[in-house]
């Protein structure tokens, strides 16, 4: 009768191994969330950390019941990770970043997530070519120290943001999301610099041409990223005005901005950028193009992937972390690892502090008429929320010491191990304090938060400002009003750098971008936005 | 200067045969929205069959460039469509539906999808048997034989359900719907019967068996399904009623539903039975359970991601059609293939006329009073819609013919190319035909249409009946009441067996599961439904 047992088994079409880890996936994924929920009120628990709890769990209990052989459950998979769970949380990011604030911080988010992280990088690299040979780690190269600095400089975010408020700190909660987004382009752009670059051979020229390719990384994805907006905002624009079809709207949306994904990678761009981008010029004009409903759903939907997507991660980290095989590939004695670990840490610490008080202190500085001072208190929540190591640093390290087929030496194991260990560490002790520090920090000095204070004047606030500087308001279009234009422009760019430019881009989207790619006030009317509030960048 | 170059690549973290594969995929879904959509009001075309022609086009181009090999991203792979495309789609299926009708007329669906199915599969390997042999393919044993049958009685009717109206015609539509439901269960579960059966071993006791196999495939995986359903309900309910997460809300209906299949594939039941069930009872009970807005973007985000999986699945088998190593391996003359592919035809449409016109006017007869004749028409356009064949009969043909290493023969691969055959002309051919025909054979008798008058009385009716009948309605719950209740209960199940059991489900509905999982009038109130009119089941 044993073709009746077997009848049964529908998953004849299936490979059972894949069955079995999407459903532990799954399940592990349900137990986030209620648990995640039922923790909401906790003082140190956060949805991250129950994830990487829960995965080290069902790591153990997997590592159990195959008696110490770890099964293919278990593995790290580069490409799950920056094809499919990367994206939607980096889309969901610009597209419901509050694009004032985050417009407004650009030039200290830039300097953040670019400067600070290549003088994290720099730093990291060093100190660890210094202090490893003492330690006793001797077999890396000069490149695999560069790439322990460039893994290292990857920070995670996530933890700090669901700390932190967007309403009442906006400042914060715009700074270091963005430094987040910058930082993880920066260090995967250095990581990639660095496996690919000749170490013998390196002179100014080659430096300042690593700068040059940096910079047409950084444009062309941002361009790539925004042409593939406004497409989608055009094409449903045209297409669906008078005969909207909701799912093929939100489809749309979610497929285009996919494949921009997967174009600037095509293309050896920087995907993050690209796909970051591509969700500002998305909330900002393809979402007014479409119904109520599709507004609704896209809000929702991408919240939603980019939520399952994080829960995701942080669970395969933890289930991967009790990958047995890493752990016995290394022989280093249990001084030299604790050595390791505690280097790495320091260097973290170290790398971090050396970029964040010297680059907002730099930045108040260039600010005029001291109109933002970012506080110390601010300054060291700025640089606590970059000590958290995420996904990135666990994929990055992995392409670096277990891929090559030519370094399967104890120190590539030691150091894959090393890093797990940063990342475990940094997410739960670092991650479980940062609430109550936090609010700590934050709620002992309830007074309003200067620098929160709204740098960007109302729209009627410039017209009076500009009128005051003999603009011709928007009557005239004729030449010499124009050529006045331009003059009090080019002198207010001198004294108000920040609300002309901001005057200047509202102009050039009222009069030209919203008439052809739609967006508020050229679609019919809708008071909210997907950022939950005012986004009349 | 090499390694400026290589500097760019931050695709060197990922498999580039993969990007670009997913690149081409993508632009052409997208491709596909667009274009269907233009193609919306032809008569002619419809998006299952842009899908399927694009594909074939882009399979052309793929073939072009590699100069006849045919590359990686041309292979069909069961995983991808049992694992991630057909659960969406089925998950959608349930949650839409609309229930009311769906039950109603739940006997003639079962009827056609379970005894339909069989018998054209009987049909079908009986007719193959015969025929094959006289046109020359011979080496088939009785299980491919057995197997070609189960292949073939697996039914797509999505061109045809693009087609009708849910609201116009509502009989036909719940019913070629829930036959197709059935249909995919019932022939993948006949198929694995085939696989594992021993051939040689068959008697009347083991026919037996596998039809007992049978039912408790299709109660346990149902069980399955309406038990997640309920779960997901009562886990929302209580968890997060009075502090709700929109995010959190949709991301738990979502992984429910999905684990809920793969827990049935694990299970070894039939994951498609156990997911549209689960979405039946999320769309009762989970939906009325959650806030506005998850309501609204669990609709349309289901509907989309079936939307996508669906175009996806067309796309896919067009470009995998033109899949050439599949075609060389076949080397058959070109007159035992025109054979070969015109017996399988001339088998699917008697296989599917001996069952259809037979049953229709069997379910006719066993219905009493006249209610519901299905018309001639009407039995016509049922008869149609099962012709088109789909992705399920690609994907078991697959299984079949390419995977068992010991069956590497001509025949095997003339089976594939001939089951691509059918596939390609059934969607397109008769896909095209489908509008003009049910136009011509629909609006042709504007009449309103008898069989589509609603066969359950309001609930005022209802209860006017069963106070007619010596029911001491619901305000006496003592002993006399509830024998009264029994009694009168039985001798209407006995005159009106629909209205009996649908009153007694209401009654239990409203008496114990909608306080216990939540539903309409047990949460806040909303007017509408995921399936956009009333259901009140």
């Amino acid at each position: 009768m044993s073709h009746l047992s077997t009848l049964q088994s529908s998953t004849d079409l299936l490979s059972t191994s894949t069955i079995i880890a999407l459903t532990i996936f799954f399940s592990l994924l349900c137990a986030c969330i209620v648990v995640g929920h039922l923790l909401e009120e906790n003082r140190w628990a956060n949805e991250s950390i129950t994830a990487l709890l829960l995965g080290l769990g069902a790591g153990a209990v997997v590592l159990f019941v195959s008696k110490g052989n770890s099964s293919r459950i278990l593995v790290f998979s580069e490409d799950l990770f920056f094809l499919y769970l990367l994206p939607p949380i980096i889309f969901n990011a610009g597209f419901q970043v509050k694009k004032k604030q985050f417009f407004k911080n650009f030039t200290i988010i830039l300097m953040f997530g670019i400067f600070g992280t290549v003088i994290s990088f720099c730093l990291i690299s060093f100190g660890a070519f210094l202090l490893f040979k003492r330690i006793g780690v001797k077999s890396l190269n000069t490149q695999d120290y560069l790439a322990v600095g460039a893994i290292l400089s990857a920070t995670d975010t996530v933890c700090t943001l669901q700390v932190l408020n967007q309403d009442d700190t906006p400042f914060l909660y715009s700074v270091i999301f963005g430094e987040g987004v910058v930082n993880d382009a920066t260090s995967i752009v250095l990581f990639n610099a660095v496996q690919s670059i000749d170490i013998n051979n390196i002179n100014a020229l080659i430096s300042l041409k690593l700068f040059g390719t940096f910079l047409y990384l950084f444009f062309s994805s941002t361009f790539l990223g925004i042409a593939a907006g406004l497409l989608s905002a055009f094409i449903i624009k045209t297409l669906y005005f008078g005969r909207h079809s909701t799912d093929r709207e939100v489809a749309l949306m979610m497929i285009m901005a996919y494949l921009s994904y997967m174009l600037a990678e095509l293309l050896n761009l920087s995907g993050i950028l690209t796909v970051f981008f591509c969700g500002i010029v998305m909330s900002h004009y393809t979402w007014h193009n479409v119904t109520e409903s599709s507004r609704t759903t896209t809000k929702h939907a991408f919240a939603t992937m980019s939520f399952i997507a994080e829960t995701f991660i942080f669970l395969y980290v933890g289930m991967d972390a009790l990958d047995i095989d890493k752990w016995k590939a290394s022989s280093a004695s249990a001084g030299t690892f604790v050595a390791v670990n505690t280097t790495l840490f320091a260097l973290v610490l170290v790398g971090r502090a050396a970029f964040v008080y010297p680059l907002a202190n730099f930045n108040t500085c260039i600010r005029k008429r001291g109109s933002s001072n970012i506080e110390f208190r601010q300054q060291f929540i700025m640089w606590w929320a970059g000590l958290m190591r995420g996904a990135v640093t666990i994929a990055l390290s992995y392409n670096q010491f277990s891929n090559s087929e030519n370094k399967e030496t104890d120190d590539s194991a030691l150091m894959i191990t090393s890093t797990m260990i940063v990342v475990l560490f940094s997410t739960v002790v670092f991650g479980s304090i940062t609430k109550p520090l936090i609010e700590a920090v934050l709620l002992r000095h309830t007074k309003p938060n200067v620098s929160d204070a709204t740098d960007i004047p109302s729209l009627e606030e410039l017209r009076i400002l500009f009128i005051e500087n003999g603009e011709a308001n928007d009557t005239g279009e004729n030449q010499p009003a124009a050529a006045a234009l331009r003059r009090s422009g080019l002198r207010l760019l001198l004294t108000h750098p920040t609300w002309t430019v901001h005057h200047l881009w509202r102009k050039f989207d009222d009069g030209f971008m919203r008439p052809v790619f739609g967006g508020r006030g050229f679609v019919p009317f809708v008071p909210d936005s997907p950022t939950g509030a005012a986004d009349e960048t």
